[in-house]
């Protein structure tokens, strides 16, 4: 399959490129300064990038922004920061695929755990993550042509908890994670949600 | 309890006027057009509101628009307008209560079943309604001074079905969605998605 893996040179975008490369997929990396550039928070640079990458089969979005603050200091720009990125850049993501994309071809968005897990801090990003889960839910019921969307969720992420001066022992690798981005492409998932941390399934 | 309900004139919101009116509260009816003014998509209408009535323990709000349309027709306006006005509107309600409630009052929000039980038609405002459970879930980590915050899920509601020319037979009526609202105003629960459905647990 050709696949666009967007966040590509990120923490779980490069690992999920690794992935679909082991297993022979002509994988297009994407991001905000790589070679095929592309910024989600940007309608106008989405649809550029499938004006610019034609016959595609898949989608991987591993983007998107959205702010992490004591519900006290959470500002107007923090909550407009997630709808616009991480929330309504992937929408746009997915608007934009629905007619792009060849026959049963897939779109694949990040959610997180934070959506159905909430900590202190996590007010801004519970709500995006948990509205895209949604969105994901209802946009497969009418997806066109046999396409299939999708959105895995990840867990905290040992190499991002590393980053942060966390401990790394309850987190999941990015190389596991990018498992479940994998299934959701290669199988026959439809309005999923996926947990990385369930295996394959 | 002195108790704000916002779109004290709606369907539901006026059947939950009646019932808190009934067990003595103190209610003061808010709208669009009404007495007290206040429209929750426009963020200095709600802090307006709050400088205007004081004193209050609880603020119930039964408002918002979302676009119920094809996935294939949803334009940027559709999005926006849920964003703005059942997502946004409410979280700005939240954010403007939460500094002025009385200690230990609480904040019930409307959400929607679409959320977790999408249809055709839905992908805006599921994702509008899942994501204010996502920040329900999340900000009731952080409220202060013993606040609490809810978000009643009402299921199709018997007299909006007739409205729109369906059967109205597998909703349920108005009042009796009320009787969850009630519930979350007068009771314990915290961070919760009270459906009425489910009766007053």
């Amino acid at each position: 399959m050709k696949i666009i893996v967007i966040g590509a040179t990120g923490t779980i975008g490069s690992e999920v490129v690794k992935a679909l490369s082991v297993n022979k997929h002509e994988v297009v990396r994407a991001s905000r300064s790589g070679e095929v550039k592309v910024n989600i928070d940007d309608p106008a640079s989405v649809r550029a990038l499938f004006d610019k990458i034609q016959g595609v089969d898949a989608v991987v979005s591993c983007a998107g922004n959205a702010a992490f603050k004591p519900f006290a200091e959470l500002a107007d720009a923090d909550y407009e920061l997630g709808l616009r990125s991480k929330l309504m850049g992937q929408v746009s993501l997915t608007r934009n695929a629905k007619d792009h994309l060849r026959e049963r071809g897939s779109i694949t968005l990040t959610t997180g755990v934070l959506a159905t897990h909430p900590m202190p801090g996590s007010a801004s990003i519970s709500m995006v993550n948990a509205g895209l889960e949604g969105f994901v839910r209802a946009a497969a019921l009418e997806m066109p042509r046999g396409l299939r969307i999708n959105a895995v969720s990840p867990p905290w992420v040992k190499e991002t908890m590393v980053k942060f001066g966390m401990d790394p022992s309850p987190g999941q690798a990015a190389a596991d994670v990018a498992k479940a981005y994998v299934a959701a492409v290669e199988g026959k998932h439809q309005g999923q949600i996926l947990d990385p941390r369930l295996g394959r399934a």
